[in-house]
């Protein structure tokens, strides 16, 4: 097995391995949220009920660090570049590896993530703005609700891109073909109906320049379970660092649904 | 054979029929433009180029006012309620039959229409703003040219419908299973990209208020095969008259192709 996934993989776990954007082409990265079993029913419960800002693509055994489906050999706890511990809803650590706060009773959690639909958007020849403009993705907290489970609730948070009005109506044709990537768009066009204030200041990432023939086109965004991890002050809670994935074994052309 | 589309025909063969739309729902009904031999293989090529505004549904053979893919006994001479004629470019009258002007040169086009999208839409609970408001829909001259055939070209005409962008992105989904009803909007959000300087004042059928939480969607409209028969100026073209369309025995939810 020499997969181009499974070797950014092996760099992680020598601890030698930064943003994941870009790395092992083709190949599905995804968001990581790890749970102990007491928080992990709910948590599950709430990706369910909300599959567009948390769909989930993984999830492991209670205690094991596999997610076989994903890739042969990995181990959750080495193979991303970095990780976000949080305790009582705060991040306190962002190690390398976990072994250390691995415990027998954590479930762990691979989300969906955009990076996927953005290769079937640029292979469209549809450009996307914060690639070219070589910066993060901006993201907005909004007024849209999560269906709430448990301890779990709190506003979606959606990924902006500015596209002219053809290319986003290609843009909800293409991503509707990949619901286990946040599917469709959610909103596009008028931010301020589901509570954006100031397009240029989003609340994650950095913002970038909408032209006068654009429209903005929003997604639900894997972040969204970053935060709502930390509005429930679960006491304990493991993540992956903000844009440091899980790159898995799976291709992205195979989550297409049609 | 007791359809409601074939009873819809037989009344307009008795010359009592008014506006199709509402009538014989879950049957396709369809735009016509009728041309003699020597212009109609341009406008063939015409609709081929620019399928979006022009789907054909059906045709007829030289000088036969037979369709029976439309419906077994169809007569495309009687079975509209009334036609508009055309010499030149200009129309010339408004006949309830075309009897005294069949020719055994012409050719019938059928060209999709919207009637069979928006039902797909009310199925789905989205909210079609002029047929709440009881007027024809909003249509516009764009700037986007059309590809040209023989003495065919000009500018497509769009319908427009207001949405709530949340049912603009699902009303895209569901339009994208129908191409050969005009498929998915070519454009929305930003009327003045496609050259449209005042959304409150048509080219052809009515206005419509566009709230504050919705933007105008775009749709490819079979108007614009009639106003690329005026342009071009053919000596002698036969078209349906505006809302009184060719009601079919096909079923909208067999156009699916998804």
């Amino acid at each position: 097995m020499d997969l181009p996934s499974h070797r950014a993989r092996l760099a992680c776990r020598a601890g030698d391995a930064g943003q994941t954007a870009g790395i092992a082409p083709g190949f599905v990265q995804g968001n990581l949220a790890i749970l102990p079993e007491r928080d992990a029913a709910a948590f599950h419960r709430f990706c369910q009920l909300n599959p567009k800002p948390c769909p989930i693509i993984g999830i492991s055994e209670v205690g094991d660090p596999r997610i076989p489906a994903l890739g042969i050999d990995l181990d959750i706890r080495t193979d991303l570049p970095r990780y976000r511990v949080w305790r009582d809803g705060v991040p306190v650590a962002e190690p390398l590896d976990i072994m250390e706060h691995w415990r027998d009773d954590l479930v762990a959690f691979v989300i969906g993530c955009s990076f996927s639909f953005e290769e079937a958007l640029i292979a469209d020849d549809i450009p996307i703005r914060h690639i070219e403009c070589g910066v993060r993705v901006p993201m907005y907290r909004t007024n849209i609700a999560c269906s709430p489970a448990g301890p779990f609730a709190g506003p979606m948070v959606v990924s902006m891109r500015p596209l002219r009005p053809a290319d986003a109506i290609r843009a909800v044709q293409i991503t509707s073909r990949f619901p286990s990537v946040h599917g469709a768009p959610v909103h596009l066009g008028l931010p301020q109906s589901i509570g954006i204030r100031d397009i240029a200041r989003p609340d994650y990432g950095d913002p970038v320049p909408i032209h006068d023939d654009e429209i903005p086109v929003f997604w639900a965004c894997g972040v969204t379970p970053q935060a709502v991890i930390a509005a429930a002050r679960v006491p304990f809670a493991i993540t992956h660092a903000p844009g440091l994935m899980l790159v898995t074994d799976l291709r992205n052309k195979n989550l297409a649904v049609l």
